[in-house]
């Protein structure tokens, strides 16, 4: 049986039921974080930790018990008896229930929170071969880097990909290719890195920072400045980054062949050092 | 005891349980709707129909039922006994409950179809003495013109204005009044009434729509263009328009004074113009 942690408690999740007055509902007031469990431990809990509180300043929703996530994240793997499982924790928190207005409950409300981990299978398939996105007008919102329930713009892109044989949507504002609908985007210019500059524009992935990290550490230099769609043809290598994807070579982009239609060395020695990374943690 | 319509069955309100599955909940997948009941008619009820199933095809969620909205309402209206009250019926159709992905269930799940109805009292006062409203950038997405459940920027907005003493947010994109929160937005220059054209930067409100009617049928030449932020110092009066609160004349933008801070005599024969049509319903 699934336990969900909901308010407090530790549950069934088919017991969970979200009030239809939940301002996450009715508003998409809500904020969320997934964080990737290895067989024993949470990469980067602190960061997740971190970039959730943030989230919850942004949005100025109240969780008094932020900092009880990695305690609950680590109760819910137990429960779940996931402990020597590749699993995910979800983590959403909302503004909480109260009558239909669109400012905030007043007095304020207590905050839902609702958390669930879940078996992971890591795909493999597009991380050896690479794999194909497309590109899509970033018709989102101005605050991407609040990691906000508002996903429908996302959802509703992705989907297009996915129905077109794609795996992911990057999305391009103003000519400048900012992310894509659940991973940041990486490339490969003679050797350099480029991802687009954290802002407002785009999430702050995890994934992403550790990524800047490892790839420094292994001599390649680093750069945080976006990458036109004009200059793609330019570009040896691409790759897309997220929690439970971790690293995934791009080789087409729209009709766009990227490096010969294979995985690079810059993104292969990424993946390797990231690997290193994760199995040296789990043997320390 | 309070009836709420959910799934097909009319319930008491407080049994209704959301599935924490949802993707309205989980990814803001969601439409709505808000049809005004004058104590024996719902107004335009054609209108807000159409929206709601051009809405639910944007976003390509599924109800096949979607023409059921007008009695479900009508039936909600009763089961609550406001039959002889001002009351507001309000819908959501999201896509459904399923394990959470970014794509789209496969094969689709049955659409979460939820709606309340509640006893509304008319606010009078900013009607007649004219109500503040503030700037601010115009941060949400792309396609405003889907009645969307993805409303955080619009609550974050509201909030704003609200906790700085304005009853609204109107939004400015490239310079541009776009709309309100939740409003729409009509000024006077020189005894013509301009709105902004419909388009994917504001919500097509049929309140807007039917204004724009009576407006025209009393005689006031409209334009739907677009007013800058730079023009405001030259229009002599100002109004918001929405389905609870119909037509509020605003008499202050920022600290900009409006009109000598009383609301105009265009803003005046249009309310009563459009009372005038409430009231011949009424007696039809």
């Amino acid at each position: 049986m699934e336990i969900a942690y909901f308010n407090g408690a530790y549950i069934p999740k088919d017991d969970v039921r979200i009030s239809p007055d939940d301002r996450g509902f009715l508003f998409a007031e809500g904020i969320y974080e997934v964080v990737r469990w290895y067989e024993g431990f949470f990469y980067d809990m602190e960061g997740h930790l971190a970039r959730m509180k943030r989230s919850l300043r942004e949005t100025l929703i109240q969780w008094p018990e932020a900092d009880s996530f990695p305690l609950l994240a680590r109760e819910l793997i137990r429960l779940n008896n996931l402990e020597k499982s590749s699993a995910l924790v979800y983590l959403q928190v909302t503004r909480g229930a109260a009558k239909r207005t669109h400012s905030f409950p007043a007095p304020p409300v207590s905050p839902t929170v609702y958390a669930f981990a879940r078996d992971f299978i890591p795909e493999n398939a597009g991380k050896e071969s690479g794999t194909g996105i497309m590109l899509r007008e970033d018709i989102r919102w101005g605050r991407c880097d609040i990691k906000s329930v508002a996903l429908l713009p996302n959802t509703l892109c992705f989907q297009e990909a996915v129905s077109k044989g794609f795996s992911e949507c990057a999305f391009v504002r103003d000519g400048i290719i900012t992310e894509c609908s659940h991973s940041n985007i990486f490339f490969v210019e003679k050797g350099i890195l480029f991802t687009h500059p954290e802002s407002v524009h785009v999430l702050s992935g995890i994934t992403r920072k550790n990524i800047i990290r490892v790839a420094r550490k292994a001599g390649i230099p680093v750069k945080e400045e976006a990458v036109s769609k004009k200059k793609l043809g330019k570009v040896q290598e691409v790759f897309i980054t997220n929690t439970s994807g971790e690293i995934i070579p791009v080789t087409k982009i729209d009709n766009l062949v990227i490096g010969g239609g294979k995985p690079g060395p810059v993104t292969r020695i990424i993946r390797e050092r990231f690997n290193d990374e994760i199995c040296s943690i789990k043997h320390s």
